[in-house]
C-alpha cells in the first residue's frame, strides 16, 4: 500500500478551554490513495498512548491499528485513503506541552492550554480542509479515539458518513477520573516533576512509569490477568521476603510501566489524562440526548465484555439513545477476556464488523 | 454491654516467613462475657485499615462492626463473649513496623519480618490460649478479615465451629496483587518514605494518602461512584483549567486519602497490604482441594455483587470447592451498588443472615 508520513502546521488555534496556539504542528500518516473527488477519506483516531503510526506496510512495523489497515482489510486500502493524525497535547510530532513555544522560545510545560476532545477533533477538521477533504467516510477509534469518533459525528454531522466508537463511552465516569487523578498525582508528586519544567533533565521517569502501570491494570481484566500471570513467582525470588519478592504481574507492570517512559512526554500524560476526564458529549447541549440528536451519521458501537475502564453499559448507553431518537445504529459486545486493550488485541474479532458496516457507506 | 480494652504480650513468635519477633504485644477488646466454660466465644477479625475497635456501646463511638455487635445482634452480647484483636503488622496497639524493637531501641521499620494471613491468625490463638479459650464458635470477617476467617477453619479446624468469610477470597488475584503493588511503589517513591526511616520526621504523607486514594477506588464500584459522585464538579472550580478545577470525586478521594494518613503507620501499609498479596490458602498444602478438605467447620460465604477487588465468583469458587467435597457450607451474594467496601456499609443487608447462621452452631 501507499504510506506516507508528513506534517503540517496550522496558525492561531483557540482551545474550547479559551487558551490560544500561534502555531499547532500536525505530525501524521497516511494509507492508500485519495481518489480525485475526494471522498474516500477514513480518519483513525488514536487513545492516549498512540501516535500517528497507525500501519505500515513493513510487518515489523505494524502500528498500533496495523491488522485494521491495508489491501483487503476492514479499512481497505485499495478503496480508502486512510488518515492517523497525532492529537493536540501529545508527544509524538503535533504540538503538546514538550513542544517550543515560539513567543517564549521554550517548552510550554504546564503553560500549555488544557485541551479536551473537541480541540483533537477540530485540530483534525484543520487537517482534512488542508488536505481539500470536506467529508470522511468514516471516524474509527478506540477509548480515547472513540471519543473524538463520536465527538466527530456531534460536533461535524454532515462532514462524516459514519463513524466507529469502540470501547468508549459518552461521558468519562467517575471512576476513570479517580483513576486518571491518582495517576496524574502520582507523576506531579515525583519531585523531578519539578512543576512540569523538567525537559533537559531526567524528568518523573519513575512517577509515570508508575502512572502508567496503574492505567495498565485499567486495561486488563480480572480474567486476562488470571490467564497471563495467575500467581506466578519471579523465578529465583524469595516470595516471603517483602523487599525482595516479585510474582509475576509486579515484573510485568514495571517492565511495561518503565518501557511507556521511555518515549512519552510526562506533562503530555497530564494533559490527555485531563483531556478524557473533561469528556461529556452533552457539553455546551441542553442534554445528553440534545447532543446525540445532532448526529446524522449511521454509527457502529462496539464493546468488549470484560472492559473494566469503559464498561460495555456505558457504550450501550449511547446505543440506546440513538435507537430511541430513530438512528441508522449498531452495536456489538464483543464476548472477550482482554479487558479494555481487546481493541488493541482482538482485531480478529471485530474486522469484518466493521467491513461489513463500511460496505453500507457510499463514498462517492 | 459490658466492654473492655486490653493488651497482652506473648513471647518469641515466629513469622511463617521465618522472621522471629522477642515479642508481640497485642491491642484486644471484647463485649460481653465469656461463660464459665469459655465456650462462648467470638472471633472478628478486621480488614486493612481496621483496629481492635470493632463496637462501642456509645453511639459516637461505634466501632467498625458496631452495627453488628451487642444485645440482640448477630454477634448477641447477650449470649456470646465477642473479641476482636489488631492484627500483627498493623499500628493499633499490636506490634508492628513502627514498634520498638527492644533488642535495638528503635523502631523495626523494615527489618520488621514480612508477615501474612497465617501470622495474624497465630497471634490470634496466642491471644485466645492466653484467655483460657480453645474453640471458638465463629471467626468472622470481610476482606482481609475474611482470608482470616479462612484460613483459621483451614489452619485450626477443631479450634472454630463456625466461619464466616465475607467479601474474601481462596487466594488474592493478581489484579489485587497489581493494585497493591502500585499502592506500596507510590509511598516508597515518595522521597519523605527514606528507606522506611521516617519516624520522628513528617513522613511519606503524600504517598500513603495517594496509595489510599488508589485503594479506595477498588473499595467502591462504578454503579456507587456514578450514583455518590457522577460528573459533579467542586464549588467554585473552573473544571477547563487542568490545575485549578476539580470534579467531586477528586475532592473526596483527597479527603479520605488524607485523613487516612492521620492515623496509618506507612510501613504497616507496605507491611499488611504484602500479607494480603501472599494469601493463598492453598500455601503448604498440596493443593486448593487439599487446603479446602481440611475444613470442619460449618461455613457461611458472603459476596457483594459490585465487588471489584474480591469479586463474587471468588468467593463462589470457595463454596463451590466446600459443596464438592460435601462441607457444611452456605453461600450468599449480596445485591448491593456499594462495592467492596458493602461489608462495612450494608450490614442490615447481610446481618440477618449471620444471624440466623449463628442460630445452628452450637456453643456449648
Amino acid at each position: 500500500m501507499q504510506q506516507e508520513k508528513k506534517h503540517i502546521t496550522i496558525k492561531n488555534f483557540t482551545c474550547e478551554g479559551g487558551g490560544n496556539l500561534p502555531f499547532v504542528d500536525i505530525a501524521y500518516e497516511t494509507y492508500g490513495k485519495l481518489n480525485s473527488a475526494k471522498t474516500n477519506a477514513i480518519l483513525v483516531c488514536h487513545a492516549l498512548s498512540g501516535s500517528a503510526h497507525a500501519s505500515s506496510a513493513l510487518k515489523e512495523d505494524r502500528g498500533w491499528f496495523g491488522p485494521m489497515i491495508g489491501e483487503g482489510k476492514a479499512l481497505d486500502t485499495d478503496r480508502y485513503f486512510v488518515i492517523c493524525s497525532n492529537t493536540i497535547g501529545s508527544c509524538f510530532g503535533t504540538t503538546g506541552p514538550s513542544s517550543i513555544d515560539s513567543r517564549t522560545g521554550v517548552q510550554y510545560a504546564m503553560k500549555f492550554p488544557t485541551i479536551t476532545i473537541t480541540d483533537m477533533v477540530n485540530v483534525q477538521r484543520q487537517l482534512l480542509l488542508n488536505l481539500g477533504i470536506d467529508t470522511v467516510v468514516t471516524v474509527i477509534g478506540g477509548s480515547m479515539g472513540g471519543m473524538q469518533a463520536i465527538k466527530w459525528a456531534v460536533l461535524y454531522p454532515d462532514k462524516c458518513k459514519s463513524a466507529v466508537i469502540m470501547a468508549s463511552s459518552a461521558y468519562s465516569s467517575p471512576r476513570s477520573i479517580a483513576f486518571n487523578k491518582i495517576g496524574r498525582d502520582i507523576v506531579m508528586n515525583d519531585s523531578k516533576w519539578a512543576d512540569g519544567n523538567y525537559y533537559g533533565t531526567g524528568g518523573p521517569v519513575e512517577g509515570l512509569a508508575l502512572a502508567r502501570m496503574l492505567g495498565h491494570i485499567t486495561y486488563l481484566s480480572h480474567e486476562s490477568m488470571n490467564k497471563k500471570f495467575g500467581r506466578a513467582i519471579c523465578q529465583g525470588s524469595d516470595i516471603l521476603n517483602l523487599t525482595e519478592g516479585k510474582f509475576e504481574v509486579e515484573r510485568y507492570l514495571f517492565h511495561n510501566g518503565f518501557k511507556f517512559t521511555r518515549d512519552f512526554d510526562p506533562n503530555s500524560y497530564l494533559y490527555l489524562t485531563r483531556a478524557l476526564d473533561l469528556f461529556d458529549i452533552k457539553r455546551n447541549y441542553s442534554s445528553l440526548e440534545d447532543a446525540i440528536g445532532r448526529i446524522t451519521a449511521r454509527i457502529l458501537l462496539i464493546s468488549f465484555s470484560t472492559d473494566e475502564l469503559y464498561k460495555p453499559i456505558e457504550t450501550k448507553e449511547i446505543y440506546d439513545l440513538l435507537k430511541k431518537q430513530g438512528k441508522d445504529a449498531f452495536y456489538h459486545d464483543i464476548d472477550t477476556e482482554s479487558g479494555h486493550d481487546s481493541f488493541l488485541i482482538d482485531y480478529d474479532r471485530y474486522q469484518g464488523i466493521v467491513k461489513n458496516f463500511l460496505k453500507n457507506v457510499s463514498h462517492g
